[in-house]
């Protein structure tokens, strides 16, 4: 039986939604013993994923501890049918079995996740072929203008009470936050990346910048705020955009800022300043020329563009998990990759900085809050969305402290401007992030 | 009648050389008047070359103006052949006839070759292809293991008194030097460099170095000097090796610097960082999954690496003058392409920096000194010989200021290394430069 995720009414009266993570869920618990071969599946998956320190306990009570370990996880499968599922498709398969209560896991969430990353990354680079193509190939969704809207709307529209309970209340901020000092909080944090942001753009008063994809339109409000400059702002989620225009109303910048409802691609005028904070994991590499194409046609002969993107360090499809349920059409580019866009149209790239242990702090901080609010999320979303957010956070943590995602900001011009910043010391003049949030 | 440059002895009692810069020069100059397809051959070259500023003046002195344009600019060709030359291989036949005397230039040499750089640059992207071909293609020289030691010698051994008339008197630098502010001299801008260098390796007292090509070992002792490292340094240059160590030893730093006289593919053990400074445009695109394997191999868990090179906005074969005559197998990389070395070893990029137009005025200073002396280089070398490093300088000066070369640092580490620098805040903490050199 297919049961596809219900959706509680939000208190906020937001829409009902009904696209959210549907997977099958099958009530398929059983107590019958597991065959021999079934506890073979079990021991060469552990092997093949490189050993992991976990063990495994069947639906019978079965434990099958790893070879030569003290395993400092247990995995709980509650049917036959969630192993074989793991063993064909565990990338995809973890994620649907932990937000349908078919896999427990005991121990810390975050933690087993970065040892299975771990693990799994030194051992894929000895498996087979087959094996390579049976457990990561997969297709991601498509990333064209009719698609997008879908992809977008599918995580962005979510409803803006959901993600107040756990992103930053400074300024909406659904993307890397900047850990000047470790002790800083998330609102500092965030408002320390959105100046760390503007002063790489090297922004000064009267000037005018466009944004591709501007969530809840937190940097462009503190561009208008603290720079005095004019921005336009694409976003094609309506929800963001309702927000972003109701705060920026609020705020007395309407004269300032302008939301675009629109794609992208449909950007117009010059700028100067281009910049994009977590789009680009959206665009696809197919895209990559046009949007290469689109920012030398819109960025004056002085200006500078800045991509903000989750990235590799190698060429790698997103994990199945992730493309499927959380980001369809997402895939982060490693550098190599993300140079198509500055070689495309002869950019000289100025500065690339990887972020990526402030973006394992980031997700620690909304984990947290996430947590705290879980009883909250409950009145907006069931149990099954409640668990596929938790392995979403959590997994995306474990994934930026092992080292499978990077979090980048490239800095670019055109190739001929010879108006360069001399240094980055300005960058670095005095602390970014305000002394409290 | 092909005649090979003649060298002086030098001062400095330093060996003969005969390999240098040998080129048919020939005699030929005629005062026929030029046939009307010799002076549409000219309007086309100025047409193809993009229409900068310049002048012809033929053999007999006739004038060819540029269309539509008071030229800035005039360029004397000696006789019919030097035409011919440059129609058809115009990268190399430019700096051949400019060293042979051949092509006299009236107006600033570095500003006619950015014109020139600026203009071509357009041009090429409307180029047909057999236009493409007939004037970029050229086979880069080998870069293997013995190849290599000929490309190296060609050129860095041309004596330590030749270069110490027009390099640093600092440290003896012969890479991209880094002014922090404007007027630093060169002295000050080249230990700035090497302070650059230092903090972005997140140097301690006692860590270990390794230094894949070493110039004249100036890094080497500015890190043993000022950080309390030790450093093992690479190089095949002899000449450049005798002074390193000379130099070492005045200094009571044998103890903390070891010179090697090797090539880079042999670098064993293993160090805290790893460091290159200006060695890897003489690498070669098809060593640098070898270069990676080193690099993965000689750096510790928690090491740093740094490779500083001259490189491209996109990928493009050296300028076939400066790889046949200066830098025999120069090739400087793209980003994408320097990727290649990143990406194939998991390694993770922290941090790149370009610091172009710093190399231009490296090159500038360079260029001050080198004019000044020109006497003192005569008593070693010929005419030809400073002609050619004159046009060498100023063509280098021209690429950077116009946007054809770039300097990148690039900073990374092993992928699953978690112990980072937060921020590059650490690289701004104080002035880099020293107050007076």
């Amino acid at each position: 039986m297919n049961q596809s995720t219900a959706q509680k009414t939000p208190e906020s009266g937001a829409e009902q939604k009904s696209h959210v993570l549907t997977l099958p869920l099958e009530n398929s618990h059983v107590d019958r013993s597991p065959h021999t071969y079934e506890r073979w599946l079990v021991a060469k998956l552990v092997r093949m994923a490189g050993g992991p320190s976990v063990r495994f306990r069947l639906w019978n009570g079965d434990i099958i501890e790893p070879e030569g370990q003290q395993a400092e996880f247990t995995l709980h499968l509650t049917d036959p049918k969630a192993l074989y599922a793991l063993v064909t498709n565990p990338n995809l398969a973890f994620g649907d079995l932990y937000s349908a209560g078919r896999l427990e896991v005991e121990g810390d969430l975050p933690d087993l996740m970065e040892a299975l990353y771990r693990a799994v990354h030194q051992a894929r680079q000895k498996w087979p072929k087959w094996l390579e193509a049976l457990w990561r190939n997969h297709n991601p969704r498509s990333t064209g203008i009719s698609e997008a809207k879908e992809n977008i709307h599918h995580h962005y529209d979510l409803g803006n009470e959901f993600y107040r309970l756990w992103l930053d209340n400074a300024e909406m901020q659904y993307t890397c936050a900047y850990y000047e000092t470790p002790d800083l909080t998330l609102e500092q944090a965030q408002l320390a990346k959105l100046e760390h942001v503007c002063r790489k753009l090297r922004l000064k008063p009267g000037m005018t910048v466009v944004e591709a994809g501007c969530g809840w339109g937190g940097l462009a409000r503190y561009m208008a705020r603290n720079y005095g400059v004019k921005v336009h702002s694409y976003n094609i989620s309506r929800e963001q955009l309702a927000y972003a225009r109701e705060e920026a109303h609020k705020q007395g910048l309407d004269n300032l800022v302008e939301y675009v409802e629109d794609d992208y691609r449909n950007i117009s005028g010059q700028y100067d300043a281009f910049v994009s904070i977590g789009m680009l994991e959206h665009v696809g590499k197919e895209n990559y020329q046009a949007m290469s194409e689109l920012i030398k046609r819109c960025l004056k002969p002085d200006g500078i563009a800045l991509l903000h993107s989750i990235g590799r360090n190698r060429p790698m499809l997103m994990n199945a998990w992730i493309e499927k349920r959380i980001f369809p059409g997402a895939y982060p580019p490693s550098i190599g990759e993300f140079m198509q866009i500055c070689e495309h149209s002869d950019f000289s790239v100025l500065d690339v900085e990887n972020l990526r242990l402030h973006y394992a702090q980031t997700l620690s901080h909304w984990m947290e809050r996430f947590t705290e609010n879980e009883d909250k999320v409950s009145t907006m979303y069931d149990e099954h969305f409640i668990r596929a957010w938790r392995m979403y956070l959590a997994g995306s943590m474990a994934a930026f402290r092992a080292g499978s995602l990077q979090l980048f900001q490239v800095v670019f011009t055109h190739g001929d401007n010879n108006t360069l910043p001399r240094s980055r010391q300005d960058l670095y003049n005095f602390p970014a992030a305000p002394e409290e949030a």
